[in-house]
């Protein structure tokens, strides 16, 4: 009998907000390597934001996740058997195998990892959420020491990334986030400077009046991981000159909205104009030929602790679902993996 | 018996668009220059779109004008009479002496003009509006031959200076404008490769797809004067990566509104991160340090004949206000100035 992995495709596209029934956990045979191909044993996954926006059936920056295939997405783990020379059995590798046991890529799609670093960490601090923030952040952010930086989801691996290296660079870090449990972790592991809790403040007007007294300053770069309040009360803060780095909104991934959501483009016209804003959209592939150096910067960082990063562990296959459910919510402490 | 001067003063602030009403003619003695003061009577003075916003009390990248004050604006003259040694009477300068017979300002906040052009290009061509425009696309542009730019007013002195500076450059040039003669205009004098009517293309939907039409290849810059049914026909059509060069927004500058301005950010937002798009403020006197080099460049080009402009000289001092509606309308053609 021929040996079978385990893996989650996407049933159908869901309608708004997601549900299991979108997903259908198959069994199907191991696939054995074609020539240059390497064959991995997971021992973690990815779940990441952006998964929602592909599950539509629209055009964006990545092609839409098919029907009835494995929902794509990175994974991390130890190679089984291996046709491309580059590769051997027991290699600790990344690759976009998605959500699954097992994964068949070609070697030159694959990355080593890092030795002496826990194999999750090339899911989030040092992959693509890490990269994402440090390669925003250098092509766009233009810091200079004593601005203020504000950032959603800051207790998130893009986020905290984003806060930090923001603080390294000697800016007043404020980050936004979800409930005290998330705030402490902001203030305490992340050293932002200060952070507010978006439940607290609930509507444009709130969060502007609580932005005002932790931004004495003003705003200097927004960087944009959530749409939502957060985003209406940090407008009318900005400082003249302020950047916007525009990296992902998950307040209205699955078609919800809001008062922000609906402000009117005249709005955010003038303001772009009268304040001379810079608003910047940011895709990380776009930036890709310096991942390497990106690593070779930070991965010393994260290895003594100057740069923190904190993980949320699903235990197994079956729960990235709800898992996956549950970050789109901010239910994550951290960057979310699904360990196998 | 004193002289005396004439000049407009604001009234009063306007309630949507303005009206005559809102401006009052005054008979005043002429001033006479102090130490290190000049005095200068005008031949020409400028009427902007910019000006309609200062007659509003809103916080925005200039004070408002002031009420019962001489309105604000560039205009050009004769020195008559001077304290500053570096001035003379016959001179020939520019300064902000707005809407007026006469004007007296220290000698430092005067230009003098370049020989053997009309004195009335130093209000449009080379002058604020050219400058304009000249420095937003070298700031923020990032031309590259063959891409497609888009501006709207395009015979207006920015719109005209911004086609022909990408044309310059090797950019497939495309202008927006209004009425059949302002298009025979654009295609015919200022060497705009396609132009559309805005009036023939009047919801969001016509005009992006007669934008696709004349951009065949997509646009990669789109220079923003007028928000409107330009705007909102443009943003379907901006290419991966363009650039939204925001340095007007003439449609709605009297607190009107469409469906472009009522466009829900949130919309916007996705546009930008999935393109990557660039939307950047521009206020040209971020740039000033640059006026030089501009006019250094510029300036040989005017005179041969290489950078073409259009001025709509409304006449006597008294036709002021009815120019200035006008110009707001789009019924000027070409730099509206007024010749006294």
């Amino acid at each position: 009998m021929a040996e079978m992995m385990r893996r989650f495709v996407l049933a159908r596209r869901p309608s708004g907000f997601p549900v299991e029934a979108d997903f259908r956990l198959e069994e199907v045979p191991l696939p054995a390597p074609g020539p240059g191909e390497v064959l991995v044993q997971l021992s973690h996954f990815s779940l990441d934001p952006y998964m929602r926006g592909r599950m539509d059936y629209v055009q964006s920056y990545t092609d839409p996740q098919e029907l009835d295939h494995t929902m794509g997405g990175g994974g991390v783990g130890q190679v089984i058997a291996s046709q491309d020379p580059g590769f051997r059995a027991g290699d600790l590798v990344f690759g976009m195998f998605g959500w699954a046991t097992h994964g068949c890529l070609p070697g030159r799609r694959l990355r080593k990892l890092a030795p002496h670093l826990p194999p999750s960490t090339a899911l989030g601090v040092l992959g693509m959420p890490g990269f994402t923030a440090w390669s925003g952040l250098r092509a766009h952010g233009r810091m200079a020491p004593g601005e203020t930086l504000v950032v959603g989801a800051c207790t998130g691996p893009v986020g905290s990334m984003v806060g930090q290296l923001a603080r390294e660079a000697g800016l007043h870090t404020v980050g936004i986030t979800s409930g005290p449990e998330k705030r402490r972790l902001a203030l305490e592991t992340f050293r932002f400077d200060a952070c507010l809790d978006r439940l607290e403040h609930d509507t444009i007007l709130k969060m502007m009046e609580a932005m005002h007294e932790v931004c004495p300053k003003g705003v200097d770069i927004y960087f944009e991981n959530v749409g939502g309040v957060t985003l209406g009360g940090v407008l009318p803060v900005m400082n003249t000159h302020g950047r916007i780095i525009v990296c992902g909104m998950v307040a209205w991934y699955s078609g919800e909205t809001d008062a922000t959501g609906q402000m009117p483009l005249q709005k955010v016209w003038r303001m772009a104009l009268v304040k001379r804003l810079t608003i910047q959209g940011l895709l990380q592939t776009d930036h890709l030929p310096l991942f390497d150096q990106f690593l070779e910067e930070v991965t010393p960082k994260v290895r003594d602790g100057r740069i923190r990063y904190l993980e949320d562990m699903a235990q197994g296959l079956e729960s990235a679902p709800q898992a996956f459910f549950s970050m789109l919510r901010g239910g994550n402490m951290g960057k979310q993996v699904v360990a196998l």
